[in-house]
């Protein structure tokens, strides 16, 4: 039996399969070959069910033995210290590695989340469009210059970083050929694939196990 | 001499003062004892003439002996890790410690700051304030529960929480007693005491040579 534990939602509806942030945890044990299990909390009741683990009543969180970690950024940082195929052992390589994760979260997330909900609500102006493209072109030309993000590489920076931009609106915003590369070579990882099919099974699963009790 | 560099703009105008995010990695450096010098990169010209270091052109950026870290989160990490007055040396005191710090940056930020700019952008809706709401209110009844967000202590966590949370407008954004305790809390600490009138000093001294040179 595996220590690692990863929460999920028992089922989501079709928009978000393959997004659930579940998959960043699923990917990182299977780039590091560490061994873990998957437990669900109830989708329906999100809001309040399972604020002890997930003060936002959102997934994923982790269990590690004793400990109990929530933020799939948090959770990452966790398994990245467990395996050197995830975050180099060197000062550098491990700076390198962390301030590229946080960059991920806090740089481009923090614009492309909110920018992505403006566009998804129908908002006519989406006040943010100036500030998500200048962000992009920024890592455009970072991207343009390197294969890897940190200590020429892939780290969990990568696996960050990409997940944050294969969401299809924000490919399709423009023209960005590095970024695009960039985010097929890191997609194109067995370990981001079965990670991605995995969660595609388990919530098709559970449609099954709904429909069989309806 | 130390080891620590702060960098940070060497002039801003009067608005962001008091909020530039070097203050949050003197405020770590205060609260821990740790000695360090600040130095500074154009603010003309930021958006290009530092990107070797800031490849967004921001700041701060850190540097420690030949280590350099950008993104205040990456940084405040960095020096998590040099300190016990920052984080707990056990494994659950870090991992709520490291949570704490992503879900501020992660959660909470990736919110407010993007509601924050539509804001005084003068959006007349802000298609994010029902999202802003919600998240604040879920942070208000965890901090109505306990004083400090990690390990029964002041930790990192609380450091960048609450200068995530001081922002004014956001502060404003309904009554939340908790969370002004909490802010109220945080920020009466002499370390961030020091820390802003530092930067406040540094920009106000930064006005004079410009009065000078003109």
């Amino acid at each position: 039996m595996s220590d690692l534990i990863i929460w999920t939602y028992d089922w989501v509806p079709q928009g978000p399969r393959g997004f659930v942030r579940d998959l960043r945890l699923r990917w990182a044990c299977e780039e590091a070959g560490l061994a873990y299990a998957v437990r669900t909390v109830p989708f329906d009741g999100r809001q309040t069910n399972h604020l002890q683990h997930q003060p936002f009543g959102q997934v994923p969180f982790l269990s590690d033995g004793d400990l109990d970690i929530f933020e799939s950024g948090a959770g990452l940082l966790h398994l990245a210290r467990k395996s050197e195929k995830l975050m180099p052992r060197d000062p550098d390589g491990e700076a390198q590695t962390v301030q590229w994760m946080i960059a991920a979260l806090n740089t481009i997330e923090m614009v492309s989340v909110p920018w992505w909900f403006l566009e998804v609500s129908g908002a006519k102006d989406n006040g943010l469009a100036g500030w998500m493209k200048s962000r992009l072109d920024q890592l455009e030309k970072v991207l343009s210059e390197r294969e890897w993000l940190a200590a020429d590489r892939f780290t969990s920076a990568d696996l960050l970083m990409a997940d944050v931009l294969r969401v299809s609106k924000v490919r399709a915003l423009g023209d960005r050929p590095a970024t695009e590369t960039y985010v097929t070579r890191v997609t194109d990882r067995p370990s981001f694939k079965k990670a991605r099919a995995d969660q595609l099974a388990h919530f098709a699963a559970a449609d099954e196990s709904r429909s069989a009790a309806g």
